[in-house]
């Protein structure tokens, strides 16, 4: 264990307290909020500059020890365990808006200031972001899992949100990405290569991001429907007709009596959608009176508003509430969660598909979808002690996204790969594609450091790994 | 010469009259839009198929022949030119719409199909495709360079409207980018990274693109300033209001009067914006008062309304026409033409200080932008027999592309980098980012065959490329 003490020895001489090797703070580090177990790094750093992360990635390259980036740890494919151990960064420390630009009208942050965090800092300023996961994200850890969410039909992903960002390389060396342009047509796209590479090509540090007016005004509806399929295809229309509705959210009669139960709402437990809309008074009157027209006519009733600031918020917390909510449906339950995204032409039949199949599980589960995205999700409540109860799950799930790839979809609409969803990704990007991208891991991460084992699975680089004494460490 | 005469022959035998050596072809397929030589291929292939594409790579790869994409040549920064000979494939064949998706809002293309093509195809559906670039360039070359225009303020560059693409890689090898849904984390992002890439990562071959739902309603309108600086202020202010404008187009004085002389106006000569506005007819009203309000209040007069659809073709086809108009100012000239785009709260600013440096120029210049996006086009209408205005014109716009770095902006909005800007993408990017570029670059084209010296400059790659009896020719 020389050379692992000795790596352990130069963090701890660098960094004093702000490196640990604590069992409860290495397990905390060790898992996400999926259902993946946990599995500890072997100590973590909490940075605090970009000097910080550079000095620890150049530490670990020279000790051959994994690297792995930790924001809130709110992902759900199984983003942050330390399968092959290692030094997790956890990047909460860089909590700094660094410049929030009214008249570029974007924002420059660390990459450990959260959602929530940003919006705050906002307000007053006539601008927000509208990436809205759900959860409390660090926008370093949205970034990384190219997370999107509620709003994304409006407003789009963190693909489309980020203008720039900072990154640590497996080198060490400090990347930027661009500047702060709107557009750029020069050179490789730095930017979208490392948004959604999931720490394993980079260790964002800061990133520019876009922001948006805050609308004139705005308003949310909620319509229940007889069937899942009416719900869907409310909102497949709504768009097809050119509605730019801001959000458009599906929730099933369990998700429906989730809420009711966990936020105090009395919604009648069958398939709802909760929308809203931003714009001027009047396009919000016209937006809002053309999806009313398509909601009843497809069997859509009471359709209801609410334009008061604290009933949407109510709303849309009850929304961000329900995954919480589910599980509390099976007391002691555990969540196994996953998502597709397929062309909205399909996504009626994709739900309807996946729902009939899910009908004869043991478990129980649920579906909410940001529907006009053609994205959707499904959560089992498991029992966490229960191997049978995992695999029935996980076949309902495979069955999910190969029915999701057979459509021209994707195998995660916003969820990532992790650890989870390896195996899929070469069924939706074939062996050429997996091939571009082990390529370019391998051309940029030579010795294998940055978070190993996700998003491509083992790499051949497996040899350089175990030559660090740090070991391969596995507490599954 | 055996080695190259048998990729000659291989090429004469699989593709007939479809490999042409003739001098005049090679000549076309040899030069783009720019000042910048003509310096011919050795052979062109015209291509009907993906697989011929990928037969040609397959060929030139054993042969280790450069490979060259070639569209309508419509590119300005020398992106087409053979640095180091081997073979050109003309995409132009490749002109099949194979599919128009109204539910999905999207549209799968072969990369020769233009955007005039696609425009046609897609009248009366109720679409449009939106990037538009001025030329009537084909969608895989625009993809290929990132390209945006007119319209990106508000419907994004290439880079936004493109779902996914097909393509050969360096090996032949075919790969997909992704399937149709419009989101997707999964893994590394292969489109992206081929968008702007200026065929020197793969040829692609066919792309998904979005479209988007033609406005309800749409209006032009056209406003004079007594000054440039006003001229972008007002757009800049316009848009910092949440004013969601379609189009804005700045034009100097010299472009005024190139497009009064071209086009038949007769505007007064003096900085102009041209505007559009897509929406209902409430919107329009509504965002055609707040822009009338912001630009008289900057001093604008002669503010004038295009409703009816052929006033607003006019005067479109007039800012299409702009590049030859300019050049007709002065007889015989060629032109120079760059751009580069920074911050909108920098825009006025590095426009005023472009044009202050201008003024002493002895060759006569003009300014038109796409001032939405911060990003403005210098033209130089130079004698081209004279290397004297040729090093004048090259030394200003070095000095405008470091003004804009200076401002945290781009060497290049839209252009691309192609064989003229490559010296600009160190400064932009740095050691560090560039290479990151070039470690992706030899990761995926090992041989150094597509594309060589483009974007990048010239590789470590050479030796590969010298093993090519081809030899390299370069008939500057």
């Amino acid at each position: 264990m020389t050379v692992a003490t000795t790596l352990h020895d130069e963090l701890r001489d660098r960094f004093g307290d702000r490196f640990s090797t604590a069992a409860a703070v290495r397990d905390h580090h060790g898992k996400d909020d999926s259902h993946h177990p946990t599995i500890p790094p072997d100590g973590v750093v909490f940075a605090q500059s970009t000097e910080d992360v550079a000095y620890t990635v150049q530490a670990c390259a020279r000790h051959r020890t994994p690297v792995i980036p930790f924001g809130a740890g709110t992902s759900i494919e199984g983003h942050v365990q330390a399968l092959h151990g290692g030094i997790s960064i956890d990047m909460s420390g860089m909590n700094r808006v660094l410049a929030v630009r009214p008249d570029d009208l974007d924002a420059t942050v660390e990459a450990g200031v959260t959602r929530l965090q940003l919006d705050r800092e906002l307000r007053g300023t006539g601008l927000f972001f509208p990436v809205d996961p759900g959860a409390d994200a660090t926008l370093g850890g949205m970034a990384a899992t190219g997370a999107s969410g509620t709003t994304t039909v409006r407003y789009g992903t963190m693909r489309d949100n980020v203008v720039s960002l900072t990154a640590v390389l497996a080198s060490g060396e400090v990347v930027r990405t661009g500047g702060r342009a709107r557009k750029s047509s020069a050179g490789y796209d730095l930017t979208h290569l490392l948004v959604g590479s999931e720490g394993t090509l980079g260790v964002i540090t800061e990133l520019t991001v876009r922001l948006h007016p805050v609308p004139e005004a705005m308003a949310a509806a909620v319509c229940a429907f007889p069937d899942l399929d009416e719900a869907v295809r409310s909102v497949v229309e709504g768009i097809q007709l050119g509605v730019p509705v801001a959000r458009a959210e599906l929730l099933d009669a369990t998700a429906v009596k989730a809420a009711n139960l966990h936020s105090g709402f009395d919604y009648a437990e069958t398939p709802t959608v909760f929308f809203e809309f931003h714009g001027s008074e009047g396009d919000i009157k016209a937006h809002c009176a053309m999806i009313e027209e398509v909601c009843r006519g497809l069997g859509g009733t009471a359709f209801t508003y609410a334009r008061r600031q604290e009933d949407r918020a109510r709303l849309w917390k009850a929304r961000h509430d329900i995954y919480p909510a589910m599980l509390a449906l099976r007391p002691g339950s555990h969540g196994l969660t996953s998502d597709v995204c397929v062309p909205i032409s399909r996504l009626a039949e994709c739900i309807a598909a996946t729902r009939d199949d899910m009908m004869s599980a043991s478990i129980p589960w649920g579906i909410v979808g940001h529907v006009g995205d053609g994205n959707f999700h499904t959560l089992f409540m498991i029992d966490p002690h229960s191997e049978a109860e995992l695999a029935e799950a996980e076949a309902l799930n495979e069955r999910m996204v190969r029915r999701a790839l057979a459509m021209e979809g994707t195998c995660t609409g916003e969820h990532g790969i992790g650890m989870g969803k390896i195996g899929f990704l070469r069924e939706e990007y074939g062996d050429a594609g997996v091939g571009v991208m082990r390529a370019v891991k391998a051309a940029l991460d030579p010795g294998g450091i940055l978070n190993p084992g996700k998003v491509l699975g083992p790499m051949d680089l497996a040899d350089a790994r175990a030559k660090s004494s740090a070991g391969v460490r596995q507490s599954r």
